[in-house]
């Protein structure tokens, strides 16, 4: 994709002086952009740097000083203005349809300018919406319905039943639908709870590659709108996870946890079953849930509690040594003083 | 599937008063049941709650109040006749045969009613035992063996020479039989020690979705009758897991562990190489193992010490910052008897 | 595969007194061998073992005692001789060419001796190297390019643009090249940042089953020459990971990170955003790192920080109970002594 300098310029309402018409190949950060790229710089400190660099032209903020010979092109924020840049080299979708190499039903219903690609298979009675994208290896099983404009990555897997809204997108490797794990020590044998229900994903939702989201025991587990989920997540059985949630890379969640709308979580962060974290809580990185976190709060520890007292507790335990000292020097002087106060006493003349 | 509330009653022994007949579509929670699904109800706490619910039945325990107009099941024990109930209404697998689209080598052996989805791949000299499932995409590779009425998912990976025993079932998206992690810095570079083991896998054992057990350096990566693994779980190089032993989701292992029978561990929970961890014991999610845990033992935190320790400490650890007051407190008033008590002896008569 | 103990011996230049036509058919632990194998014993404290082992040959040091009627094969390096010995019996690949269940597209340009396996697929534009190896149902994205002997397990996916070197080892169900992980909140909706730069992977790099390697969001998520990285890791967007870096099982970073040469993580090791590790840098398993760690620093715990310091904090820490019952001997001590002293001062004689 290219574009001149003029079409970025009347996209992003850019106020700009020269020659418009000079070519744009790609996006790149400050450091490595290259004389057909475009870069951005938000403040004026990165001066030095886009004087030195080679970028065919630059988004900053309005106030930055001027720079003769280079291509300077001013906005009022340069960041978002940048964004909308980068969103002009996304390669669009091409509709390839199904790959002769596909797997497709008899009774899958596919939708117009549906693609699947070659190996991916596609299960009796499963449904995909227009324009719906299925990448190589995808396995699409019995009954999952699949709403519009989705995109499902290469080798994920969507087990029976499971159900999508629009514009979902399932990365590579990311399996849903799997059973929840549930099992009761019966007769001397772990004997599985029978998984019966399914998963049910809201449109513009997005899950992270090699990522993992069990169906549920009865019933469904849910995974609201707009809520975003990193690479190699778990999510357990009846999770109710709410809208426009975001969760980092490696978490874990156990069965019947719910999760308020606009939660954050830090990587690699976990909560025990039947939990609930509340609206807009801010969970840390690494965070170890064992009780129910308040709408609002920001937690971080094992186990989580609020971050600041995490903290606090870590300054006083690196003083704990020094305290330990303090101690010890304490008993001697008590001992000291003992000795003292008795000597005195027996000084003293009597009555 | 649909079952008469007669024939339910009949499965489950259970005692029952009214019209027998009504059909029974589904399972679910004693919230969400609707009018032709059947629910349960432990306690007679949820009294209002099935009073007020649509469920076309409900087992309750046997001293559960009455509550004419709602079809009560009575039983011994709800929740065990419940799962019975669930029991039922599991899909039973459809022998599928081979499909046109999987690719089955000419010097595989496949016993009877084995079926292979599209797109999966059994390799030279792998064997499948009588009436196993191998869903679309899977592979199985040269020399593997998996025993009857076993269950591979979609897109999971059985590499060369994995043994199976029978009724395993291996979840979407699994990794069995990868090369162990090792490696030894030679000439400036890491080397890899060949890893020529394999992966043997018991009866009834189940390893849960884009899980990874990798196989043994020499000898054999063992898991054992009856045990159940979560997802996202990693089983390293020449560990022993014993019998009916539980791993919840993204537990992970170092190589040469040791794991009693019967011993449960909780999501996240990790454990350095060449330990053991004894029968029965219990380890607390995200506990992290740097050293042997006994049998029965009880153990959780960072590193991982008998649980009621970890969480005495963390008692301990929030009273911390009073505890430091107390101590300057002190420091205080011992300067202070200090100086009283030097005023007092030069008060003294000398003698 | 099978050697005679004397092929053997030219190989490792071991000394030997016997009959070295004897047939060696595999290698195995000290405990396992059986009559047809050979392994090793490093010190001469298991000269026990070896007497009772049923091995059909044992690779000693120079000075392990005689043994007559075992077959010691003397060295000066046990391990390292045995490491070239398990080389021996490494299966070599052999080239299976492009299988016909495979889906090779017309762009796609593969050199001399690639072997694409069964429902494996590979796009346009991609190019692979001589002798490269791609296991069955893998992925290859249009315009990635693989060097030579290379090996793609089966069900891998390389997402566009992916680039790798020499002698690169991509284990069963890695994702290489998924999106990273970024949102800006934009009118009440999270709004996905694009990601259009691409994974560079350097020759000899190895990573393991279902791990992660997001491409970066301009510019190039690298993982340097050498580095070995175990299952279930997850690598984040614009990494830079140098080389030879070893990386076990689980570890997950953030975004824009930077890691030096040579150092090492132990498994479920975490870090966050924008950090740097130094060069030859050592994390501890579990180690969850919030600030920069120094070239050559050894670190661990949560958060991390020098692991001496951690566990110097732990040992004070389980102290601590035990410190709060001596501060509250004091303070009755205190008191006890203040009562005295002011009884003292009131016995003084008046001036």
């Amino acid at each position: 994709m290219t574009y001149s300098l003029n079409e970025i310029c009347g996209r992003i309402g850019g106020w700009f002086e020269g020659d418009g018409s000079i070519l744009i190949q790609g996006v790149n950060t400050l450091d490595d952009a290259t004389c057909d790229e475009i870069t951005f710089a938000e403040e004026s400190r990165y001066y030095e740097k886009v004087s030195q660099g080679r970028a065919a032209a630059i988004i900053v903020a309005e106030g930055f000083p001027d720079l003769p010979g280079r291509n300077l092109v001013r906005v009022s924020n340069p960041r978002f203005a940048f964004m909308q840049i980068m969103e002009m080299f996304v390669a669009p979708f091409e509709v390839t349809g199904v790959h002769p190499d596909a797997t497709v039903a008899d009774g899958a219903v596919l939708a117009e300018a549906v693609s699947v690609g070659a190996s991916a298979v596609v299960a009796d009675q499963a449904s995909i919406g227009a324009r719906s994208f299925i990448e190589p290896g995808a396995y699409i099983g019995t009954d999952v319905s699949i709403g519009e404009d989705c995109y499902i990555g290469a080798n994920a897997v969507l087990m029976k039943g499971t159900q999508l809204g629009n514009r979902v997108v399932i990365h590579a490797g990311a399996t849903i639908g799997g059973e929840g794990f549930g099992f009761v020590w019966l007769n001397d044998h772990h004997h599985k709870v029978p998984q019966l229900g399914s998963v049910q994903i809201g449109d513009d939702v997005e899950i992270g590659c090699n990522s993992c989201v069990d169906r549920a025991t009865m019933g469904l587990t849910r995974i609201r709108r707009g809520t975003k989920i990193d690479n190699q997540v778990h999510i357990a059985h009846n999770n109710d996870i709410g809208e426009d949630v975001i969760i980092a890379g490696q978490f874990g969640s156990s069965g019947s946890v719910t999760i308020g709308n606009q939660a954050i979580f830090g990587g690699k962060a976990c909560i025990a079953d039947h939990l609930s974290v509340g609206e807009k809580a801010c969970v840390g990185g690494a965070s170890v849930i064992i009780k129910d976190v308040e709408p609002g709060a920001v937690v971080f520890g094992m186990p989580a509690q609020p971050k600041r007292q995490t903290f606090q507790e870590l300054a006083y335990l690196k003083r704990l040594p020094s305290l330990a000292k303090t101690v010890k020097a304490q008993e001697k002087e008590l001992k000291r003083l003992q000795e003292l106060v008795a000597e005195l006493a027996s000084k003293l003349p009597q009555e």
